[in-house]
C-alpha cells in the first residue's frame, strides 16, 4: 500500500498511541540501553523490570495524588476478568449483594459475570432508551445495604460519559474507567476500587490497571483462583506470576508523556475537552446530517457516536475518510454508525482533520438527502 | 553502557526470540503496512487481526498435525490461570477427582489452584529429592477413575523434563507444556488439553497457547468466568474480549520462523538436541566442577540447572559469564545456583560460547577448589 499521509487514529481501541512512545518501544524491542538486551528476553524477576513497575506505579500515585493506603496493581485478564474478581471478592460465598447500573454495551456485559458470583441488582437501565442517555440521581434507588455500587464511567460503545461522581457515602464504590482512566483528574478517595484495561488511554491490549484501597484486600474470601485474588499481587508487586512485560513497559512510557510532555491531568481534560468540543460543534452545526447517538449531557469526552441519514452515506463516509487517512471510525458491531474515538493521544490536528474532512462530506452530499433529517435536537 | 559483544541470552523466561522476529515486531510497532497504522492502534475486531489469529492457528494445526476436533486459543493470565481453569472445568462442584504429579516448582504451584476446584491426589512428589529427579512408571499409582491426570512435561526450574508419554489410556491427559512447547513433536492425540504460556518458545509473555479437544468443552460447568471457561473463547476464536495483540503478532512471527526457517519441530528437536549435548558434555567432563542439578535420564532439553563447588564461585562465575555477554544465567530465586536455557530461539553458536566462556572459568578456577568437588556420578 503506497500512503501519502499520515494517519489520523480514531479506533476505538486498541487505539491511538504517542508517536514518542512507539518510537521507544520499537527500539526497545531491538535493546533496552540500561540492560543490552531486547526488550522482550529480560527477565520479569530482573532488577531492571522490577523498577520498570515501580516507577510506572509512582507516575500513577503522583498522577491521582493516590494516598498510601491504596494499592496500583498491573494484571492480566482485561476488564473481563475484573468483571468477576470484583463480584467474587465481595459476593461469593456471603449472603450479600451489590448495586449494578446497565448504562450500555459494556455494562451489560458485565452483569453475567457478577451474577455468576452473588447476588445483584441492577438498578437502572437504558435499553428502553436504546442506551442513549445514562441515569440522573433521582433515578436510581441505591442502597445503604449494598455490599458495593458498581457503575462505567464511561460507556465505550454508545459514547456516554458520566461527569459527576455516582453512589452513596458509605457504600462501597467500583469502577469501571476502561476508557477514561487517566483522561481527566479523578478524586479517588472517593473509590474503593477502580480498574481500567490499558488499550484505549493508557498502552497496549493485554494489561489492566487495577487501583485499590486497603481495606478491600480484607474482604477477599479463601478460595479464589490466585488470578482473581488481589492479595497476592498486592504482595508481589504486580510481579506474582509472569506479567505482560512488554505492555506494561509501554504503559510506562505514556505515563511519562502523560507526566512531562502533556503535564497531568488538569492539562489532560483540558485538551481532551477542546477535541471533544470541536467534534460536536461539528455535529451540532450539521443541521442534523450528523446524529450524536448520547443526549448533550451525558456526551463522552472519549467516544463520539454519530448516525449520518442513511446506511449508504455512511458507508461513503467511512471509505471517504480511510482514504484520506482517518482511521477506525467504524461504530461498533452491536450498532453500527460511526464512532470516533478522542483517547489521550488522538492530537486537536487530527481532530480538526476530521472536521475538515465532515464538512466537506456533508458539502458533497445530495441536498435531497440532508433534507430529509431530523433536525439534531430531537435526539433529546 | 557500552557494549562490545553481541548479547547471547540464556534467560529462562521470558527468553531469547529470533533476531529476525524482534526486527519485523520492531518496525510494526511503526507501522503494519498491509494497514497503514502502528500494530498498537489496530483494533482486535480488524479483518488484519482477525487473519492474524487465523494465521496463527493454523500454522499450530500444521506444525502439530492437529486433527480438526482439535481447538488452538491464545489466552490472558498464564499458566496460572489455566492452573485453576482445567481443574474448575473437570472438578468444581462435582464428586470427582484428578491426579497429579508434583515434580518441582512449577507444579507445587500448580497444587494449591487445583485444590481451590476440587479434590486431587498427589500421586509422586520429589520433594525428598529435591527435585532433582523424575519418577518412573512403576512409582506411580495413576488411577483409571481419575476425571483427568496432569502432570508439566518439562520442570524450567529444576531442569527435568518428562522424555515419555505419562498417564493411561483411558484417562483425561492434561499437561502444562509452558517451557517444552514446539520444542520437540508430540503426538498430540494422546492428550485431551495442552496449555503453555508464551514467553519460553513462543513469544511475549502475555499469551497462553491452550489446545483442547472438542469433547472436553462439553465438561465445563456452567458458571465459570468466562476468562476460565474455554467456551466463549472457542465460539469466538480467541477474540472474546480484547486480546494482547501485540502479543499474538509477535508468536505468530515466531511461529512462521519455525516453520519457514527452522523447518518444523523435527528439525527443531534436532537443533535442540545437539545444543543440549554439548552443554551436559561440558557439565560431564569438567571432573565435577559444573554439577547438573537433574538425574541424567530425566535432564531437560530446555533448561540446564547446575551449581559450582561454591557459592562464591557461582557468583564469580554469573559476573564474568555477563562481562563477556553471557545473560539471563542465573539460577531461579528457589534454588539459586546456575541455569541456561536453551530455548528454540537460542543458537548453537550462543551455546557454543557459553561451553568455551566454561571451560575458561574453569581453567582459570583455583585447583584446589576443584579438588575439593564431588565426582559428577554422586549425584545420580
Amino acid at each position: 500500500m503506497t500512503r501519502t499521509l499520515r494517519p489520523h487514529n480514531f479506533s476505538a481501541g486498541p487505539g491511538e498511541l504517542p508517536p514518542g512512545v512507539l518510537e521507544a518501544a520499537s527500539r526497545a524491542l531491538i535493546e533496552v540501553p540500561e540492560v543490552g538486551l531486547p526488550l522482550l528476553g529480560i527477565s520479569h524477576r530482573s532488577k531492571w523490570f522490577g523498577d520498570v513497575v515501580a516507577e510506572a506505579e509512582a507516575i500513577v500515585r503522583d498522577l491521582l495524588d493516590l494516598p498510601k493506603n491504596y494499592h496500583v496493581l498491573f494484571l492480566q485478564g482485561g476488564a473481563t476478568l475484573q468483571f468477576s474478581a470484583v463480584a467474587a471478592t465481595f459476593l461469593r460465598d456471603r449472603n450479600r449483594f451489590a448495586d449494578y447500573l446497565e448504562t450500555g454495551y459494556w455494562s451489560r456485559k458485565c452483569l453475567p459475570e457478577a451474577r455468576k458470583e452473588g447476588r445483584i441488582r441492577v438498578l437502572w437501565s437504558g435499553e428502553a432508551d436504546g442506551y442513549s442517555r445514562l441515569p440522573s440521581d433521582v433515578e436510581l434507588d441505591l442502597s445503604p445495604d449494598a455490599a458495593y455500587f458498581h457503575y462505567i464511567s464511561n460507556e465505550t460503545v454508545e459514547g456516554l460519559q458520566f461527569h459527576r461522581l455516582l453512589g452513596l457515602e458509605g457504600v462501597r464504590r467500583v469502577c469501571d474507567m476502561s476508557s477514561d482512566f487517566l483522561s481527566r483528574p479523578i478524586d479517588v478517595q472517593k473509590f474503593d476500587l477502580i480498574y481500567a484495561h490499558a488499550q484505549k488511554n493508557l498502552g497496549p491490549a493485554g494489561v489492566t490497571v487495577v487501583i485499590l484501597r486497603d481495606d478491600v484486600l480484607e474482604e477477599v474470601p479463601e478460595g479464589l483462583p490466585s488470578m482473581m485474588d488481589y492479595r497476592p499481587h498486592v504482595e508481589m508487586r504486580s510481579i506474582f506470576n509472569t506479567p505482560p512485560t512488554f505492555g506494561i513497559y509501554v504503559v510506562l512510557l505514556v505515563l511519562r508523556w502523560l507526566r512531562d510532555e502533556v503535564g497531568g491531568l488538569v492539562a489532560m481534560n483540558r485538551i481532551n475537552e477542546t477535541k471533544a468540543a470541536r467534534l460536536y460543534a461539528m455535529l451540532d452545526r450539521s443541521d442534523g446530517f450528523y446524529r450524536g447517538r448520547a443526549a448533550r449531557i451525558d456526551r463522552s469526552l472519549m467516544n463520539v457516536s454519530f448516525n449520518l441519514p442513511t446506511p449508504e452515506l455512511e458507508r461513503s463516509f467511512l471509505q471517504e475518510a480511510q482514504g484520506q487517512g482517518l482511521f477506525g471510525l467504524e461504530g461498533h458491531r452491536s450498532c453500527g454508525g460511526v464512532r470516533a474515538s478522542l483517547y489521550n493521544a488522538v492530537s486537536l490536528e487530527s481532530v480538526d482533520r476530521l472536521c475538515r474532512f465532515m464538512a466537506e462530506f456533508r458539502d458533497a452530499a445530495d441536498p435531497s438527502v440532508v433534507d430529509q433529517t431530523r433536525p439534531v435536537e430531537a435526539v433529546v
